[in-house]
């Protein structure tokens, strides 16, 4: 079998559109959106919305959806609640549609709305993600949410768990430094991840505005094996729909 | 004294010129713009025209000017000579005033205009930029040309070397996570920095040209103390206008 391309991008504003038409895109952003959707899935959630502006999600709130939606981590006044994934509880996501809009994580859903399928990742569904990614025959590219277009440590980690992965399938190739500067940067995380990111800009903010209690938990790998993916502009549990893939 | 800021910018893309107004910005693109101008001036150039069109280079070279001109590491026809450092002997470079133009790093020069300076930083020059920078009192950039603004392990390498002098000092802070990756890639690759880049792509795209005699070269430290500043759109040698600083 000819081998698949890996590629890994820093930001959003290094997403090259034209040259991923035809990849799955993998969207990391552990601190936290992503980590919250795999949890709302986790918990029931029957699909999310993704929704870039504030005004958006006002919206959907005054037509009754649940939203979720946070600005630099303080969650907006007309939510429901904010991108802990604490808050995605199974009390509240099971059997609901929830309307979520975060600082980085959701406008970046959008942006690859041209691209073969875009999927969420994160620590939290780690090998059920890899293992479904090795059985797609597909180029993948590892987009990293970064923060307000800048490269960040956390995100930039978990791709290279990833990447890592998937290299050592040898199904994939890569051309790519950005996923063999990951895998190094995860090389050295691995054996004490929270330890690592302490530096991470994210890790600081979070801290100083007393919302780093879920960052152990968006380290845990495997709490669940929901593969959230964008179909029609809805976030929905790739295994809900197992049959088409 | 306050201690200063440092950050480290993976792309061009990415340079937020806004934030950079008073700092010192270092242009990093080792394979080879910035190795081959600190070669120019080490063999006595008198000053460095960065163009980024190669209209611009032609128009120069009408005109009687000595033209380096390449593109995806080619050398342009009417140009005089290409990229590689080994073009920028003595012989040809001594007392002349050289209009470069090459496919990444020419045009970022020009992009940080606004900055209060840009130099040009290389592990030729290491010791004598790093010394220099700290004895300046300025927040300092280190940006990364990348490829086609594509993040590349090359210029990050070298970009987590300066830094990792620069933060040893305790002038600097930093809560930028570009910074840290770009030390802790550095750390990996100081012990055999060439068998490190092995993996770049540029490394092989250079092989592939057969344009990777200079390398080795441009991986050696301190080969000239010249530190090359942009001044009134030309490049000179920061040490000519020793008065100033």
């Amino acid at each position: 079998m000819e081998k698949r391309n890996l590629e890994t991008c820093f930001s959003p504003a290094l997403f090259e559109a034209d040259l991923h038409r035809d990849s799955i895109v993998v969207i990391i952003d552990i601190l936290r959106a992503s980590s919250a959707i795999c949890t709302a899935f986790e918990n029931g959630a029957a699909s999310i919305i993704p929704v870039s502006e504030v005004e958006e999600a006002m919206d959907y709130k005054k037509k009754g959806f649940l939203v979720a939606a946070e600005r630099d981590g303080f969650v907006l006044d007309f939510a429901d609640f904010g991108n802990s994934p604490f808050n995605f509880t199974k009390e509240k996501a099971e059997g609901r549609t929830i309307v979520y809009s975060t600082t980085n994580g959701t406008g970046l859903i959008n942006l690859t709305s041209s691209s073969y399928m875009t999927v969420i990742g994160s620590f939290l569904n780690f090998s059920a993600l890899t293992k479904w990614l090795l059985k797609q025959d597909r180029n993948v590219l590892l987009l990293c949410a970064g923060w307000k277009n800048r490269f960040n440590i956390e995100d930039t980690v978990c791709a290279g768990a990833i990447a890592e992965t998937l290299m050592n399938s040898n199904q994939f190739l890569t051309i790519c430094d950005s996923t063999y500067a990951a895998i190094d940067l995860w090389s050295l995380a691995q054996p004490d991840i929270a330890g690592y990111i302490e530096k991470a800009a994210q890790r600081s903010r979070l801290r100083n505005k007393k919302l780093d209690d879920c960052i152990q938990f968006c380290l845990t790998p495997d709490y669940t094996d929901k593969i959230p993916f964008m179909k029609n502009g809805v976030l929905i549990d790739i295994m809900s729909i197992k049959g088409e893939f």
